[in-house]
């Protein structure tokens, strides 16, 4: 049994999500779109459908930074699958030269264990210089940043703040991982990418769902439980490790908090 | 007259904001906070308060990117008056292998004129590595990011996105610009701070109200009286000019619109 009950088209759902992206990009006055593209899963789902909306104003930028050569091949298959037109920007030097700027030295690849706070600092440097290429070409293009994360990722925080979770929009941002799946599987993309453990690349052996101790079936399925109120037939011990996950997250997704004197606007007074 | 007609006691507002530093930086589970110390008026508020919030837990980055000496040893000159902790991180190198990376080649000081497209780009890698910097250090530490941002320039959009806009908290978030400058008299920031040209300090001689074509008295009177609806005394034409960059930065200071496929559940689904 598949753990997401709605049911959806994947076709009709891709050409929504397309249409969605081409209206965001002429409501924004914007010539076209950039996105990441890492060789996972997800940038190729958005690597897609943004070929899709904008055609040769999609731009995909493959970004290696102490990467593996696999998923830069696999980046490559994307942009043969989708007809995205792709420029390589790497960032190891830039990555060396910020990683000893900030005293980030030594190799940043725990073997299997789970990193230090050091190891973590510096691995997050990665999505951080990959975010401000995105919008180094976006304010050159006037082009809008596409994201690429997950309606999961996103409830876990399980992305880098200011880094992969940076963009002007997310047309992903409200399906699960095991959605992005699906669609992936009716737009073509290759299936090694399909296929592969899914992870956000930032040292070697890394895979979120080793990272986060749960299958994408069992957190999705806890998300959605979460979502409706209906358990369904989520063990209680996942239930209690995504909940706690989502709500230690919270940080990641709102805006950060603002300092209200007495006698002051009630509201933030950034959001008017 | 001043713009601003809300009144407030600067000691006790001082006394305010240091008390709700503590409680974010205690509220998060977090260690201390750190901040970017520019040499410029925001930061130097920011500063004097996160000092008195958290002592040495507080820490200010003096981060040089082609910067002006004269900005450092303002930094420095804050540091002193404040008490804060201070280190210097210098980003020319990452500076300059980011930009040669992203083709952002050549000198990007305009003399006197609007900055091209590529100009623009180009010192907006500035911001972004200041904040992958203060995250970096932010990480290590188990320490919030402070922001230095103001009302104005969060309303205006006059804050480079993911770049100095990116922090955790906002202590300064809902203060008019005239108002962190009276504040910093009451906190005794030093003079030469509190009297320079505010600036982004992305390129020589750039100062904020030579690129807005506004001053800081004609900005504060027309946000205060866009929020009021109360027009006062404020010049029709500043009044339309600041209507239309407060518009115009929306998408800066809301999360990144999410496709939302047809079924889906109605808000955004990274808020819930």
């Amino acid at each position: 049994m598949s753990p997401i009950h709605r049911r959806f088209d994947p076709g009709k759902l891709a050409e929504d999500a397309a249409r969605w992206i081409a209206q965001e990009v002429e409501r924004a006055g914007a010539a076209g779109g950039v996105l990441g593209l890492s060789g996972g899963l997800d940038s190729a789902v958005t690597a897609a459908l943004a070929a899709r909306a904008l055609g040769e104003r999609a731009l995909g930028l493959v970004m290696p930074c102490e990467s593996r050569q696999l998923d830069e091949e696999h980046a490559r298959l994307v942009a043969r699958a989708t007809g995205l037109r792709v420029e390589r920007v790497s960032l190891d030097a830039a990555f060396a030269a910020l990683a000893a700027a900030t005293g980030c030295s030594g190799d940043a690849r725990p073997p299997g264990r789970r990193p230090s706070r050091e190891e973590l600092a510096r691995a997050n440097l990665k999505p951080r210089l990959r975010m401000a290429t995105l919008y180094c070409y976006a304010n050159r293009l006037s082009y809008l940043v596409i994201g690429t994360s997950n309606k999961s990722e996103l409830l876990l925080g399980y992305f880098t703040k200011h880094g992969d979770g940076a963009a002007d929009i997310l047309p992903l941002g409200a399906l699960y991982k095991t959605e992005v799946r699906e669609l992936a599987r009716a737009l073509g993309i290759p299936r090694e990418v399909i296929e592969k453990p899914p992870s956000a690349g930032l040292w070697e052996g890394q895979t979120t769902e080793g990272e986060l101790g749960l299958s994408y079936d069992d957190i999705d399925a806890a998300l959605q439980a979460l979502e409706s109120g209906a358990a369904g037939g989520v063990r209680p011990e996942v239930l209690e490790r995504v909940r706690a996950l989502v709500a230690g997250a919270s940080h990641k997704r709102a805006p950060a908090p603002v300092f209200l004197p007495r006698g002051a606007a009630s509201g933030p007074a950034v959001r008017s």
